[in-house]
């Protein structure tokens, strides 16, 4: 059986996490018993949620525990197997975790899923046709439920929930205003991803330049945003909602290590009607057939091209994932583990 | 045609609002117009709302005009009459405002409602089975939701609202939680308004407090909340919300005076996968007739005994209003306009 390169968890983040808090260990790869198929992951995804597992206190999700292989989102090939479900050669996706390798129950529901690569290339499963894709799907369709003409605003833009947001949006005729990070992805969100105009929150990096950059953009105002990151930029796009905002908690990646983020106003809430809700995609399993089934499309026809960072290697892993946290990553950050 | 007692609005407050803020004239009644009615006003309703109208600033409605007669909700008896559909001696309830008589127009949707009191004291369609009542069902039935056994619980428990909400909530199959202030209400609260427990916020006054008695009054955790007055108690419920929790947001009573009244940790929101929805009754006017009859059954069948607290005449208003902002009152607060 082949060796295998494995990333731990080695310690928690005191504050902002570090290099240090990972361990990369070599183990070998256990036979595999009746059932059991083994994957090679050619993508690890690396996503914000697990940045919130790393932490001791209660999050929206078990904590990763210590010692053992960080959990991660993987999309890889069947190399061997003992299930007749699975075929050597199939492209499957799963929750391999971060290491190079993994053996998986074919007969547990919703470890693995066979996926096309005709149409859609493996690594945008776990992308665009992926978990994040289906976040914005569930955020934008059952929580912000835009009607045609309503302006819908999306922070992280340019990340794989932003740029699913922003084609999403535009298919159901909304203005789509982007929050990222930088000149550089304002001009790729409003030149590739379809945002009819993006704010550079480096540029407008407090609560007034905010509100006022969003007051310009949105003449009509705010009927939907998708939160994923908390802090100021919160606080202005409620200074900017509509009566009856809807606002789709998916991330507060600004307070993911620690610092306290409150809400200035929430008495806006009420002022203009507001909902506000919180979710876990994958808590939602029954939407994501129809999900995945418009995502796959717009990929397909071309609506949707993610673009992706790829970090080489597994050992690159916890610098990628930092550089995610601090949006370095341009579009879905993953890491390739095939040569 | 009868003098008319009339209170103003002749200033706006800076910061708390006092008795200056108002000013009592008198006016002659003007005579009728065919289709309009006089109505003489036994009640006038005194409501928290009444204090964000009185601000400048955007509040979650018009903001009350300088020089005009106070909104407020009335009950009263036609006596004298220029449209067919109302004779003299008719009980009715509408916006009359802080005055002793109004001419309406009686062909005005909405305007005025003619209310039987063979079962219900005309002073209840103000409170219980009036706005404030169907306030709690609003938020009760179509933001909480709630399912029997769930634990649901509501600040200013002994209000209008708050006692109306315990007993929906009870014929829902509830455990019901209050909040409110001093020995004496929340004595009410169990004894008489049906509430499983009462939280005295005199008594636990900040976070830690709060959060150490509601963890102790809701075993099993929170799963939706009615929110009257925001601040420390809202940071307490969030933290011991339960997945899926809801809030219904009705009013951040703390907050009117204009002091800052962040929210401490909105991530909770996510990592509790929340609902937290603001609302005005008034702009669900679809659900009244329904909610009308399940609380005029209630108070009929004496599962929910409101109690009132009443001032004697028009120029007690300005100061039992003062009082009903800082929780003197107990139960609805009315001003009695007739001996």
């Amino acid at each position: 059986m082949p060796r295998n390169q494995q990333i731990l968890l080695d310690n928690r983040p005191q504050g902002e996490a570090t290099t240090g808090n990972f361990k990369l260990v070599a183990t070998d790869t256990p036979a595999l018993a009746d059932g059991q198929v083994l994957v090679r992951h050619h993508y690890l995804s690396l996503d914000p949620y697990m940045r919130g597992r790393m932490n001791e206190s209660k999050s929206y999700a078990a904590s990763q525990p210590l010692g053992e292989v960080m959990i991660g989102g993987t999309a890889g090939e069947v190399v061997e197997s003992r299930n007749a479900k699975y075929a050597v050669g199939d492209k499957v996706v799963g929750m391999g975790g971060w290491q190079e390798w993994s053996v998986v129950d074919g007969n547990a529901p919703g470890m693995l899923r066979k996926v096309d690569t005709a149409h859609v290339p493996l690594s945008h499963y776990l992308g665009a046709v992926g978990m994040p894709g289906v976040t914005a799907w569930y955020g934008l369709v059952k929580i912000i439920a835009p009607k045609a003409g309503e302006t819908v605003v999306v922070s992280a833009a340019t990340g794989a929930v932003g740029s699913a947001f922003a084609a999403l949006a535009k298919a159901r005729g909304c203005r789509v205003v982007g929050i990222a990070g930088g000149k550089e992805k304002c001009r790729y969100a409003t030149e590739e991803l379809g945002f009819d105009v993006c704010i550079d929150h480096r540029e407008h990096g407090d609560l007034k330049a905010m509100s006022k950059a969003l007051k310009e953009a949105c003449p009509d105002g705010i009927d939907g945003y998708f939160e994923n990151v908390g802090g100021y930029i919160l606080d202005a796009v409620l200074l900017r909602a509509n009566a009856f905002a809807r606002v789709a908690v998916c991330g507060m990646i600004a307070g993911y290590d620690g610092q306290p983020l409150p809400l200035q106003n929430p008495a806006l809430i009420l002022v203009n009607r507001m909902k506000v809700e919180g979710f876990i995609v994958s808590e939602h399993m029954e939407i994501w057939p129809e999900a995945l089934k418009e995502l796959g499309t717009l990929v397909g026809t071309g609506k949707l091209r993610p673009r992706e960072t790829i970090a080489q290697g597994l050992a690159a892993a916890p610098e990628a994932f930092l550089g995610l946290l601090k949006g370095k990553n341009f579009g879905k950050q993953l890491v390739k583990l095939v040569d």
